[in-house]
């Protein structure tokens, strides 16, 4: 009924080829919605830091897509060998379409964007799937009429199904074994590599989800290091967040001047909606939304008669990032001083300084906050075992959460020596 | 002077590692109008149908730079085995800042950009090298009063000394090397790919340019292929196209609007220096273009009062291309008889339709027009020869256009047997 | 009845895993017969010149077998397009079976070996399949008795299913495919590399065989220029074939010393059915020889009473290749008078010099010998059309033979400076 | 006065290009002694389970000389940073000497080789360098009389000069750094791959040695992770050693049978000296064993009259290895039954059985033995800290010695169901 006549095949660097052969999947692909995330950075303002870290949204939704159909052909290929749970091929369009969809209400440089309007990118997925104004929900709705309402709740892991859950949220779904690759390869940072035509090989289907044959130990603690090693190298790093930094504080002053006065002309009308009305803007408008709106906000802005707009504006578009040294016991009480200093080289603290936590929990056995095990494999002989029970690596990072702590402050304080010696000893790079 | 003190690396996932130890290189590539190139993808349109192909200018400029560095030092290393001519080091800096600095004043949405306003990105270019308006010329002055006009000649190809030019815009110039390999890389397409290392390995300096140690001519008959097959399979993709013709097209009503009235609010000031000066737009106002700033007026126009500017604006955005058939004795005379049907479908064939010529001239042992020479080889007791007339295989192509002509009309025609018959036999897609 | 309770993988760096799920071809792996391969080199004695290419024949039978499998695979998946001939599988193991076994009867040093010996690995490969005695014979009776005639029916092209034929034998089959992408691996040399996953999924099943959508043309030219290259740049090298001479000098004075003395100790039991009986050396005693029993031979013989037999076989083992000049109207002339100075050098030129074409057809777009034809494509309407008739590149190469003729002498002889610069001027190693 | 007219370079698929420029690194590659190596297998019978893994000695050599030229020259440009210490250009031919020929005493077959004739590679390598008799020496005494002494001095690390030996031979030496690419290359397993580029720019000229920038921290934490993980993946790998135990026992009975009768004609005169003479053999007895010689023996054994001779050496051959268990507190106590089940199958447990234990230590902050120190960061303020402290990973490794203990049997004990159960429960392949 919704396979096409001939496959359609997308030629992707990573995987390769991305396999096309229902026509719901494809116009998904051709919608509106999803279209809108190529104008969407995966890495929000990384590529920043690693040029060439450019790539799209939309084409690691394509990846997150053809990882869950291969996880899928894989448990198909591999589940005669345990004869408890096999597959069942009618969640098959339902597991790719959430993977597909799993991040379309994604906001222009997501996170900085989210935390400043206070909205969250998954409720935005959700509302785009299931309201009828969409071109993506009206797609789902041709597979039955409350098709829209299960793709939201896999994405949103209320699906009761939790093997449907497992594939496309856990410590080892199609949207992680995506990223790291696909991160990776753009970025040419080289941690993200693992095998992942062996990890597929090795799924397994068990009951209430997925495991792994036990050959595959090494491979997923490989999985787990990449992905631990990408966060400390590259989503923490410390020159991005810097940027991240000032494109906050550029957003928080942008914010006050729409308070003081929503007619001033720098607030072109796709503007207006997300400043006045928050997470509370319609989708229509959510949607309008994209790297590139912001991207010529800025550029306006440059121009822009209040000096700290214009020039935190033109920080952010010349790539000027803050400094930044750890926050710990040695470093926190000499804030003070610090922004004295600040303030005496004319620069406001609330606009020139920030503080900013990355943290990462790389792997949890088990998670007491939402019940979600950890990764598990099977012997032989049926028995199952936890992966930090088997890997001494993976146990050292086990539940341990990597934080880095970090003030941010104008290059232009680095001129001062005493300041220039602290940097020096906390900037902290690796 | 100008050395930094310690070497400054950016991790570059086709090159390993982009090396600069000059502060007037590092500072170039700081600046306003080399960070602006972020915002311009490489390949206009084709990210569309390599989802991959995401790249932008700038990283593309780091790339040629850092090829043209390598270039240099291999010719210095190999040096010795000529007696007659050696490579003079006080030319480095030159080359590599205009290596850096070659496509700066590329516009956004390059060649449907320059072709609709009639500008010239190579006068862009040496224009924001030369106009001391701008922060590339500040840093350029630095070095010497004349090094701004220096660069700019080299990058025209006025600069007397024919070993620098060549390095920048010759058959086998760090240009093409750079772009070939990246955009490899990034759409995925294997053609790309040749042998760059053995290459530069092989590069000998010789009176008035570079040539090649003869063990190297089927290395560099690989990279002519390569080049070859990029323009056939990526370069010329008729979907890319379609798509070029829907922005050509979006952007020519849209230039009727302005004309009629630059007062409507739908062009914000950003855009209307652009519309009203075409090629006479001043530097800064340039400057101030990008993806972004177009993107933006896209998604302002698809909801324009204008139904053909909503709806051209809201086809580029959403990706549906306009479909073509191959323009050639057999099609030619029928496209009068095509246009009246897609008149009755109800769309006006000058904003629906659109006539496209993709062309490659591959190679060339000797430019009638240009004067400039093919690759050159030499053979162990000094004689040299020119490509052509080593390889059979680049013979085959030597001087000889790759033309592919193609007619574009909407896909909602497609529906009419008679026209479908036609575009599947004449679509060649090869 | 014949597939494996688990498929079984192999880890393989060119095609990532070799998937067997049949136990006839695992048995097959594990025969006797087949084990000998991994003690014979793939690349005879280029592993000399290029020390990365070590394979063995067994890998690369492994990856012929591979690739036969995902040709089926391909054909299968794709014949829906195309309802005139699906894919008959019980036809799958056939296949699959000789594109393994293809090899089976290569002897050590395989073109030398031959040459002197008068042996023809082809027929050793069908008498190994057919002779009762071996390993590879009992497994394959197993699936039918005529099954062992069915196999080497195929590998002599003579079985009247020209589809089976086609696949382990033709311009584009299992074998260049799989040796080309390993060669290119090993050795290091970039050309070799093609998009394999992208002709695999154009390859269609037709009339007698199979064919290619036209989508695929580019892909396909190609593969047939990284054929012709690294024929060119690897299997043609000049030093590889000066170091086959020394071989083939130093077996043709082995083999002069045994027919004075069969008895001679130098001449241990497994050398001496070869060098009496030759080409009718039983299969047993043909299978008892590899690449390990001539290296031993040699390492004996370079203390050998006969100074011929010992400077060769140590000029062998320590790798000293004669040098080259190549054969044409200029040089053959001189060859009187060259061979004049080595035997003043000391040398016999019969077995101290030497001549040697390398020859390739690199397309053929029909063979008048064999009736073979070249690649076909297929376009949408169904009409086919042949590579040559569609790429100027192939066309340029079709037909014509590379031929590279070459006079080998010691390098003892460069001293002398009239050869010398004959030398420089002829030696050619592009 | 060494170098060479022009560069000499090897096509490497690991490192790109082996550079020689030094007629002293040259003439060693083309020594007698080296070139013994390509007939050395580098993974011993590793490649009987990674059918992949044909690497030689030869070409690994090649790779520690190139990487230990890499470093020398990073050292060298790095230098500046710090002034302390400065890298004496006196020492390149030694270290890059001693790279070379590191490990040119190894046997054929090597561990099982040395356990089995009580040989160390260690000293085989230092006698060939220092013994008059090779090629080896003499080309090294051109240098200086005592340069044989101080090139096998660094290779035994008692160099005085620490800075020297530590590039050979240390946690993070040329040495290791070549075989884990290698080896990953070549097997196809993942794991080996670190991002060499990285830490070859940030190794920086400390007193007595090198040391790393603080900015490396992960990238040589995922170093120090890979060679774990190639250590328990491929070097630890149970099936191989299940063939070493087999040639082990093949070679020990070979042993018996020698001592029986040294003149019986299966043994040819090649293998005499080692097995009357064992480590007391002649430097050039000792050179004329390779694989090959090996090999040949198994041949020729495989038909000897003793049939557990020639019972072994086919096992070998056609790579039938022994099935093993884990060895630990629930199977030791089972071993004497297991074995009573050997011998009623009529196999003699001395030669059809075996333990194997393998080892590794994957890190150490702090050898007590050697007193050897950890790998060394410098902070921009010149402060070190060693890996262990800064890497949770490392520390979790640190010290703990990787241990698998298990038990080899013959495969045909499984047809027992009750071995076959313990089997499957303490098989244990990951």
């Amino acid at each position: 009924m919704t396979s096409l006549k001939s496959e359609k095949v997308f030629r992707d660097p990573i995987l390769g080829f991305i396999h096309v052969d229902n026509s719901v999947i494809l116009d998904l692909i051709n919608s509106h919605e999803m279209q809108r995330l190529r104008r969407i950075k995966h890495l929000g303002v990384a590529n920043l830091v690693f040029h060439g870290g450019e790539q799209s949204r939309f084409q690691h939704s394509l990846g997150v897509y053809e990882i869950s159909r291969r996880m899928i052909d894989a448990l198909d290929h591999n589940k005669q060998l345990f004869n408890e749970k096999k597959w069942e091929h009618q969640n098959d369009l339902l597991v790719q379409a959430a993977a597909l969809l799993h991040d379309v209400g994604h906001g222009a440089y997501s996170h900085t964007f989210e935390h400043l309007f206070n909205t969250v990118h998954e409720q935005f997925t959700q509302k785009i799937i299931t309201d009828p104004s969409t071109e993506v929900n009206a797609i789902l709705r041709r597979v039955s009429k409350d098709f829209p309402a299960k793709v939201a709740a896999v994405i949103g892991k209320t699906y009761p199904d939790k093997r449907v859950v497992q594939l496309i949220s856990s410590q080892l779904d199609a949207d992680r074994m995506d990223y790291l690759l696909r991160d990776a390869y753009y970025t040419g940072a080289e941690y993200g590599r693992y095998d992942i035509e062996r990890i597929l090989r090795l799924i397994r289907p068990v009951k209430d989800g997925f495991a792994f044959d036990i050959a595959g130990v090494h491979s997923i603690e490989d999985y787990v290091i990449s992905r631990y090693q990408m966060y400390l190298q590259v989503y923490f790093h410390p020159v991005s967040r810097g940027m991240e930094v000032v494109l906050e504080n550029l957003l928080m002053r942008a914010q006050e001047l729409f308070d003081q006065n929503p007619d001033n002309p720098i607030f072109f009308q796709l503007l207006k909606p997300i400043f006045s009305l928050k997470n509370k803007i319609d989708v229509q408008d959510y949607i309008a939304l994209d790297d590139s709106v912001f991207n010529t906000a800025f550029n306006i802005w440059q121009n822009a008669d209040d000096p700290v707009l214009a020039d935190l504006a033109k920080r952010f578009l010349d790539r000027k990032p803050l400094k930044s040294m750890v926050l710990n016991a040695q470093t926190k009480p000499l804030l003070a001083d610090i922004k004295q200093k600040i303030v005496a080289l004319g620069f406001d603290p609330k606009y020139y300084t920030g503080e900013n936590d990355a943290t990462d929990l790389p792997y949890e056995s088990y998670s007491p906050k939402t019940g979600e095990e950890g990764i598990k494999f099977v012997y032989p002989n049926g028995e199952q075992a936890e992966l930090s029970q088997l890997s001494p690596l993976v146990a050292a990072i086990n539940g341990k959460e990597s934080i880095d702590r970090r003030f941010f402050f104008p290059r232009e304080l680095l001129a001062d020596k005493e300041v220039n010696d602290l940097y020096l000893k906390y900037k902290k790079t690796y």
